[in-house]
């Protein structure tokens, strides 16, 4: 689609004539922006970290290329001394990031980046854009995996992903946040996730017989075929399918499961669980499908449907019921002084910042303090580095690593805060040097 | 971000074992596929159309590198026979579409594609993730347009669109659908869209005081400056602001506006333009923006809040309200013969197809009818060929005229179609040769 290879030029204007601006005054000292979500999205109560990956690459990469440079150029906003500036622009800063998968709470930084104010603004557009909708995404993941019941969950959502970069982090983010593959294809490749695959109803529809669909189909996958059964009746599909089963059998060969992709998907289940007991194939799985989300997978859980897996895909991939989140990335120190903001509803709190996490004896989490970045405070320490002089620490890369981050932290955090609908809020405090810092700060502002 | 150049791999893998199957039976007929939106979303009564120009360019560059090829191989599902011939596989079909901008309604194929099977199944996953996410949008930034009351919108969503792809065509398919212009400056660069910025909070909070980052802007913008004034106390900040724009207006410059972007901002508004009637510039324009959608520009534009123009952000880059849509992409002819489907909710109609809109004598918009593509019927036909032997046509291209389309449809589309709530549903009928059509082909299947 569009050249997204260089990034650098994907940011609001502002940021750029801001920079102007702070280049024309020699404003060029360190700032430190906080990245954070201000509320809980409607039955939500914890987010899942991702996207701190492409952010560093993002850093790592930045620079801006001659032809973005040209079109600035051209928009006669600029003065060609600050377009040389940009053009020698490279990200030189630091970055302390809560690590891709800890669950964290409303208000809690996820990423703290230092640098020179300019590089510290102009990169402010990507990094939401990445962090937004990979934790927005992997929350609701982590939603549909508690609601399964333990049955296995595949993304199926890239057709109706936002755009093709929304696909790949889709497919990312769930699997970050314990799905079991992907359909996404090229999501398998660039992140080794597994793919998985059925057939579509065109596949049997283009047949004149939907027997003679499965038949063929097995032809070419005798060890992993799994048959799509309700292009025209289910039942009748199912029977279809048991055909199939038995001369696959005769052949040495076995049919992994059929998939039910429409109607009533717990009666349906039930009906067919039973076409395949009585013809002793009580082996053969049944994966469903068909605009799933946590709450349905609830509901066929509830209900005991006779599923083995589940396909999961639009309401998962746009997170359908809270198709964004409020998260900020606001300025709370330059030049080594405190800021801070006070706009109705959207305030922030100044200084450099860490989450402390405080479990009971079982590892269970307890309470957060969000205190000063240099504070001692009893707990474990949920930021860290992750980029030095312009350049990221080993321990950001590894997804299966984050993955592993995930299945920990979503053990250790009680049911409570975890039900799908009014969930109780976890504990989150401020520390009170923090609170001091922010009083002192608001009283340096009120003479304005 | 994730290497997208080459987007052939962007597919499901299931298009890809259905097409091992395809190949492997020598079942390599001609197929047509219908895309469509079955339902309307929530307070929805018609579509902007939007992606077409993406979709072509992405058949045109249709091609398996090696390094997917070598990707599929270690997969062990596909033959090096297959393999081999996906290696050298193009795009060689035809497309039949509506043009970029046009409204159409429900169940209106806005493209049709035909193609050997195995081509025109491997390319589904990528035609619906861009014709749908840029669709919805497009519709989403017209219901917002009509809002407005006439005031002038410019997209602000970049930050929290899904992922960067999603960035690019919001404000590609937001401009298309009458937007002034964007944030997003690669946007401007790709789409020749006018880019618009004025600056953030941060900018304000990095100076001690708030008057001197305004007059620190001025400097650098000293005849495009909006300033933000909501960073501490939104009526101190217009004033602030009035204290520049008398500094200006001695050295010969001009303010040209302020932004709001918190609090209540009817109020705000008000006194805002009574401080600066006050002071004797009542040129100054405010900008409004801070999570606006349709709902509430349409409450601003009923209290006539004195806005000149808005930044419109989260909300329409997600089409928050109604984050997806039910577009499908169901094969309708397979070698020279009608097909369909009949799963419950999720049926298709068979045969190639065209849409014929009637008008009144006034130009406006009185029914559609969909027929059959070789059908004589009144009315202005819509379907018009897109690509042919896997090379576009030349009209695809401009996303100007596009913009122009969507502007002469929208005026000739009456009121109580666009209505914000509970919209009436367009009469859209089937002609009697297609409806026969249905019935045969569904006559043909029952005896599955």
């Amino acid at each position: 689609m569009s050249k997204q290879n260089n990034l650098t030029l994907l940011t609001d204007l502002y940021q750029l004539t801001m920079a102007q601006s702070y280049f024309a005054e020699k404003r060029l000292a360190e700032a430190t922006f906080s990245v954070f979500v201000r509320s809980y999205p409607p039955n939500r109560a914890y987010f899942v970290c991702a996207g701190l990956d492409d952010v560093l690459s993002y850093l790592e990469n930045f620079a801006f290329d001659a032809s973005a440079i040209e079109y600035l150029a051209a928009q006669k906003l600029f003065s060609e001394e600050f377009l040389r500036y940009l053009s020698e622009l490279r990200f030189t800063g630091e970055v302390w990031a809560i690590p891709e998968g800890r669950i964290i709470f409303r208000e809690e930084p996820l990423l703290e980046l230092s640098a020179p104010i300019i590089q510290a603004q102009i990169v402010e557009t990507l990094i939401i854009n990445q962090l937004h909708v990979q934790t927005m995404i992997a929350t609701k993941a982590a939603r549909c995996l508690r609601a399964s019941g333990g049955r296995p969950l595949v993304d199926f959502a890239l057709r109706r992903t936002h755009g093709t970069d929304a696909g790949m982090k889709v497919a990312r983010a769930s699997y970050l946040a314990g799905f079991a593959g992907t359909s996404n294809v090229m999501a398998g490749k660039v992140y080794g996730i597994p793919i998985v695959g059925t057939m579509a109803h065109s596949f049997v529809s283009s047949f004149e017989h939907e027997i003679d669909a499965f038949r063929a189909y097995v032809r070419s996958f005798p060890h992993n075929a799994i048959l799509l059964i309700d292009t025209y009746d289910t039942l009748q599909g199912a029977r279809n399918a048991v055909q199939v089963a038995k001369e696959m059998a005769q052949r040495g060969e076995s049919l992994i499961g059929v998939r039910l992709d429409s109607g009533d998907l717990v009666e349906l289940a039930r009906q067919v669980q039973k076409i395949f007991d009585d013809a002793n194939l009580p082996g053969v799985k049944i994966f469903g499908s068909g605009g799933l989300d946590e709450y349905d997978l609830a509901e066929l859980a509830a209900a005991d449907a006779p599923f083995d897996s589940y396909g999961v895909g639009t309401r998962m991939g746009t997170s359908a019921d809270a198709p964004w989140m409020d998260m900020a990335y606001k300025l709370i120190e330059y030049d080594h002084a405190p800021v801070l903001k006070l706009s109705t509803g959207k305030g922030s709190s100044p200084g450099r910042k860490q989450v402390f996490r405080r479990r009971d004896e079982s590892g269970n989490f307890v309470q957060d303090t969000i205190g000063l970045r240099d504070e001692q405070i009893a707990g474990e320490t949920l930021l860290r580095q992750a980029m030095h002089n312009g350049r990221r620490t080993a321990w950001t890369r590894s997804l299966s690593e984050s993955r592993n981050r995930f299945a920990a932290d979503f053990a250790a955090l009680p049911e409570s805060f975890k039900l799908l609908r009014n969930p109780s809020h976890y504990p989150v405090e401020t520390s009170q040097n923090l609170a001091d810092l922010r009083e002192r700060t608001i009283s340096k502002y009120a003479v304005h």
